[in-house]
């Protein structure tokens, strides 16, 4: 079934979500609608399942063995290096997505965002385990400057981020967290 | 000439950009197709003309005399409060610009984030000046981890962030900065 969930990601991100078809999507995946039907009864719920596909499929970073090679490593494969992936990503996000009914948009997008930040807020818990950080210091914190300006570059302003400025990015958000900026709100006075 | 391109906004984030019609632009505002043509003469010229003015009527933000004070109230009067040119930023966001073909949303995303960045950048440069920050900060390093994530929380997540949570994104990313992590690479040399 994976090859239907990739032909829906080629023609979301080639038609948009308005204009994609059952059709156009067992067409390219070369089986009958019937068969997309059966496992996926809507739209949303094909187009929720090609979206969790793209997110658990996109290439692994390897555990470096401190917070700061792990953010530039998850930079690098997620965002930094050319993969089918990547493309992917970045056709989806200039597709449009906007005309999913506000319902469904809300839950899709934290859906998908939650699980693809998982793995970095799972490296930044690490880090935190091992001292680098401070207790009570909120991944999402910590997460959210880096990954979000990585993407706000990418997919718009169209740069080709270099590994440099990501470096310097990360360096900047943990310099703020290594102070102590970064600790969740009321964190101190629940311990 | 701004009622056509306010028709043109509320067009473009209702229907998305392929889907929009110079007809539905003009019976919108009222006017004549011709009157629309002859002054935009292409739909890019009329979504480059109408995204510019989006930008420029954004609430402005006070002077407020710190740097922290300045970031926090641009943030507070352009992603926090409700207005008018919020909601349409976000419906914008939401709607489909992606199938401006390359090159033209290359152009355009970058001219409209220029223009929206200007504010920001200046107050950074105020900041740098009044010794808040040290000489030689880049102030898009400042300005886009603190921007591009609110504009992640609302415009993907779909949240809507508090003043409290703008604020300690503000500080984390001035502790950094701070710390000199956020001046330009080569800044000290070329001194």
């Amino acid at each position: 079934m994976n090859d239907v969930l990739d032909a829906a990601l080629d023609v979301l991100a080639r038609a948009g979500y308005a204009a994609m078809t059952f059709d156009a999507v067992a067409a390219r995946a070369g089986v009958s609608k019937t068969t997309v039907y059966r496992r996926w009864p809507t739209k949303p719920d094909l187009v929720r399942a090609a979206l969790l596909r793209l997110v658990d499929v996109f290439p692994k970073a390897r555990d470096t063995g401190t917070l700061r090679g792990d953010l530039i490593e998850l930079a690098r494969v997620r965002l930094l290096d050319d993969s089918r992936e990547r493309e992917r990503a970045i056709g989806l996000m200039r597709a449009n997505l906007g005309d999913l009914d506000d319902q469904e948009l809300r839950a899709l997008g934290r859906l998908v965002t939650e699980r693809a930040h998982q793995p970095i807020v799972a490296a930044v818990e690490r880090g935190v385990a091992r001292g680098e950080l401070p207790p009570g210091t909120d991944p999402a914190l910590v997460l959210e400057p880096i990954f979000a300006t990585l993407q706000f570059r990418v997919f718009v302003m169209n740069e080709e981020p270099d590994l440099r400025s990501a470096e310097q990015l990360v360096d900047l958000v943990l310099a703020g967290a290594r102070a102590g900026a970064a600790v969740r709100a009321g964190a101190a006075d629940a311990r």
